[in-house]
């Protein structure tokens, strides 16, 4: 499957934490799968370090190359939090309060000492447009292509529906997953076989070697008539080995 | 802290499966931590999909900017395994059987029918060297400084010890965890203060969101005295809270 340019996306994963093994990121997939619900085909990511020149270049790179950026991680009140003041510089915007963000960070602080690293969360570039956040109320928020989010997984989770209705929505990309309990080198030559008849449909091929080894098929396309008929090639392949 | 560029590395996860959002990538974080305890740091990851010019533009760009390319998947027998292929066009090299990769599948499936599908798992660039693979005893291999590895991570994880001796290695990455009951919103004025301080020392700050919240810091650095000292002047950061 090719998708146009106005249907893809690229993810950026901020943090040194990724790079040093020390966590696993869950947010391309929570991402990705929320994009494919919309026709949005994510086509790369990147994890990069909390670095500002690398922020920018990847960031520029990737929102000329893509419909739409996601990042993560980065804005939260530490010294290695870079994230937004480095795209206040990808779009040389001034990096500055925004004053709604900054209300209701006051608001959710007002007993606490609302202190310089809180109030920081509420820095963003002149332009930018809020993304809510019902759980800790530190907004992310969004220039142009280029959305900005936490790299707490719970947090993100809640603040991506408020985009629901900001991104243009494609063809929904339909998703079958066939258990076989052959080996993936049994199958592969019918598979390929069926792979060139069906254009608009990507058949991955995923080996799991358990108490017994086998194989998940996945199919993907955006057109449900050829999907479901190429699922109907496959369970017959599959039979036929008995 | 900066690497010098002999001891960086760089990994590229191939498959349409990361890029759906159906798998999690776990291999990632394997790879990174075993490079960690070598003193390599894992400087940029990308995920991409199973498309050849893609695989090709993006390991030619990691290959010149970092010591080391790890890549995980596409190396099996069906049709979207294109990794070994691609590779070889990277370095200009024949896509061929490998003597010794065929050998080990013959031997393997001596009992079961060595098709075609299962023979493609032994082609690979005329010049590479075998990474044994015990468990499937389909190898990986690399050309110069770029390693190719399965995607299947428990497999992979067998596979890569047999790199210990051939990976250049440098001071090993120290870390230390140290789990906050404070948010980071408390301590990151003092955070940043120390961490100005210590240059040689990264210090990440991770909160989470439990039943109550807090915050999990990790020092990084090649240097022992230091991180011992930054640790220090944490703890007292932490206790002048309560």
């Amino acid at each position: 499957m090719e998708f146009k340019k106005e249907f893809t996306a690229g993810i950026v994963i901020i943090g040194n934490e990724i790079l040093s093994g020390r966590t696993v990121d869950k947010n391309t997939s929570f991402i990705a799968s929320w994009l494919n619900e919309k026709g949005i085909s994510v086509e790369e990511v990147r994890a990069i370090p909390d670095k500002e020149k690398i922020i920018i270049n990847t960031i520029n790179e990737l929102r000329n190359k893509f419909a739409y950026v996601f990042t993560t991680g980065g804005i939260g009140p530490t010294h290695d939090d870079i994230t937004s003041e480095s795209i206040s510089k990808v779009f040389n915007q001034k990096y500055q309060y925004h004053h709604e963000a900054y209300k209701l960070l006051e608001d959710y602080y007002k007993n606490q000492d609302f202190n310089e690293a809180r109030k920081k969360m509420a820095k963003m570039p002149e332009n930018a447009r809020l993304i809510p956040n019902p759980k800790t109320f530190a907004a992310g928020f969004y220039v142009e292509n280029v959305f900005v989010l936490p790299g707490v997984p719970s947090i993100l989770q809640v603040m991506l529906p408020y985009l629901d209705k900001i991104i243009t929505t494609g063809k929904k990309i339909l998703s079958i997953s066939i258990d076989s309990s052959l080996r993936e080198s049994v199958i592969a030559d019918g598979l390929s076989k069926i792979q060139k008849k069906y254009k608009n449909v990507d058949i991955g091929s995923y080996p799991y070697f358990k108490e017994k080894p086998g194989t998940i098929l996945v199919l993907r396309s955006t057109e449900n008539d050829e999907i479901k008929k190429c699922k109907i090639e496959i369970d017959y392949l599959i039979k036929s080995f008995g």
